[in-house]
């Protein structure tokens, strides 16, 4: 059977480099006489796997010293709670930013423990857009602002972060983390689901600075402590040892890519020929305002519902497949993720114009 | 490399023949074109995937149609917060049998949800025995009666269940489930993590009777409420995907091996081995009182920690590997599941044999 491109928007394609060599390795791991899945979590072999993905990282994003970084389970809706259960503990009170649907799922479960403002949505708009507000929108006691870096589902990103000055900054950056430079010292905390860019779905990576743990509150599960899993560097429990080793096979392929700046530029290079494409097609037409246009999440339609679907079964027959879009957008979305080739982009973008011509 | 016979008592072996298969489809899965690790939850080939799972699960343990099958993540630890949090919901009032550290740790995560009457503990005697008590010693009024059905540290297991009455039962099954035949209409809730007898650590399996959902404490964390994933069918969130195409591997071949019955029969062959030998031996001694000794995990101490350390040593040059007591035990811990096969157990008596004649 002959691979794919696989443009879903999550769990989504790996690169195929690391699929192969976890393949090679699958059954004995070096010399271990073992599959990565056998180890025991407590084992030399895998403590040294788990600090490898750990370092690989803190050079990947240049995290300091003071971040913990931490390798969780539950994915993003578990973080949804776990930031405020761990950091709504001065004032109980939390700034959040509405920028889609995970914003505002994270919006509500933080209004379960305590006071939630939102400070902007733009939800008015279908969240095509991330939406204006002045620093004078922010709360002067908010114990954190809450925003999503990238929107996976209208396919938005943040392209300017807020200042919120000494609070701490929380982001959710699960479909566009080790896509693009951030600064991390502009957070307080920064979490992500593996399952975009990482590995397989069932690891969280949380980042989240020294100063900011410690005070959960007093009904806060065990589990959902962030010093917990910090003070036991993420084997206070038996963690997804497996994702973790897969993971840090990914961090090493970005690191031999060049890091973060090389693949943030042919990620730029890739949602450049789709966009231009957009912007002169007189058929197909992107969803977003051009400024706040993501690098990972390219949605789009055509003028009509049957035109979609027969765009839709076309590009399936070609071998670029997930192309839907999300219901609460309709026509197709292109989920192009650090994994995915230029030469996926390239197909589907070819595929648009002979598309686009036949139906002129 | 070739492989070891690996002990650890968890992350552990997992059946070679699962293993091979899955090397073989990782990068390509049927005619999907992609990995399973790249695939949608949402996709109607992971759907299939899941639901065959649940599906083999249920006809391996006899599971009837008012219980649940749910795949969840964060582990045995998550579900020491899960069960007082779900289930404590008319007099938060819990009874708790003691015959280890994890029902120990359970125990005090649930004294933080309402209160715990414990039962019984072997904890004067290190845990070696299952600890007697009379069914007048359980509460009347208690919301559930919680035990740990294989106790992996220590190697003791419940022969026969407590009759709890009308009164649930909640079992942590993580170091035994699939290994013997049980009566799951004994239990109000049945959960396991697997990555000891079912696949790669991260997934977490949860059977849960019908009419004990919805009674969520109110702050509970909606990831960590039964009924939000019963009701979306383990698919709330981005399962752990991979984990669950594994575990259903691990299933079919358990399948194919003749199910639970026949597993257990083997089982009990293995375990008779080691036994046997340790009965009879004049040098090696096994921790726990016969009646009570699990099929799971075999703890056995040689007189002098020196002999307990040459024998791991020489354990490891002869490819028995991760035989180390835990700390609280010492000595050594066999443990020895489904996908343990006879050979690896055999190899290891016949190791005790000649260190024995040796040491004479």
């Amino acid at each position: 059977m002959e691979r794919v491109y696989n443009f879903s928007a999550g769990p989504s394609m790996l690169p195929f480099a690391v699929l192969k060599q976890a393949q090679e390795e699958f059954v004995c791991y070096g010399d271990s006489g073992m599959s990565v899945m056998e180890m025991s979590h407590r084992s030399q072999v895998f403590e040294k796997i788990l600090e490898k993905a750990k370092s690989d990282l803190r050079t990947l994003m240049h995290i300091p010293e003071n971040y913990h970084i931490l390798f969780l389970q539950g994915g993003g809706s578990t973080q949804f709670a776990m930031v405020p259960l761990n950091l709504m503990s001065k004032n109980k009170k939390a700034d959040y930013i509405i920028t889609g649907q995970w914003a505002k799922k994270a919006a509500e479960e933080a209004s379960r423990y305590g006071e939630v403002h939102i400070v902007a949505s733009s939800a008015d708009t279908n969240f095509d857009r991330i939406p204006e507000f002045s620093a004078s929108d922010l709360s002067l006691d908010a114990d954190y602002v809450y925003i999503t870096l990238n929107n996976t589902i209208y396919g938005t990103r943040w392209h300017a972060l807020p200042d919120t000055g000494d609070i701490p900054l929380v982001g959710d950056m699960s479909s566009s983390i080790l896509s693009e430079e951030i600064d991390i010292t502009k957070f307080g905390l920064l979490f992500a689901g593996a399952q975009k860019n990482l590995g397989p779905a069932g690891v969280t990576v949380v980042i989240v600075r020294d100063d900011l743990l410690g005070n959960a509150m007093d009904f806060t599960p065990t589990m959902l402590r962030y010093d917990i899993h910090a003070k036991n560097n993420s084997l206070y429990n038996t963690p997804p040892t497996y994702g973790i080793y897969f993971m840090g096979r990914v961090f090493e392929w970005l690191l031999a890519q060049g890091g973060v700046a090389q693949i943030q530029k042919r990620n730029e290079e890739k949602a450049a020929l789709l966009y231009d494409f957009l912007d002169h097609s007189k058929l197909f037409r992107g969803t977003v305002v051009a400024k706040d246009r993501s690098l990972m999440n390219v949605p789009f339609v055509l003028p009509t519902e049957e035109l979609n679907q027969e765009f839709l079964a076309l590009a399936k027959e070609n071998g670029l497949v997930n192309l839907k879009g999300h219901r609460t957008v309709g026509g197709m979305r292109a989920s192009i993720y650090n994994a995915m080739p230029k030469e996926g982009v390239a197909a589907l973008v070819a595929l648009m114009q002979r598309f686009e011509q036949t139906h002129q």
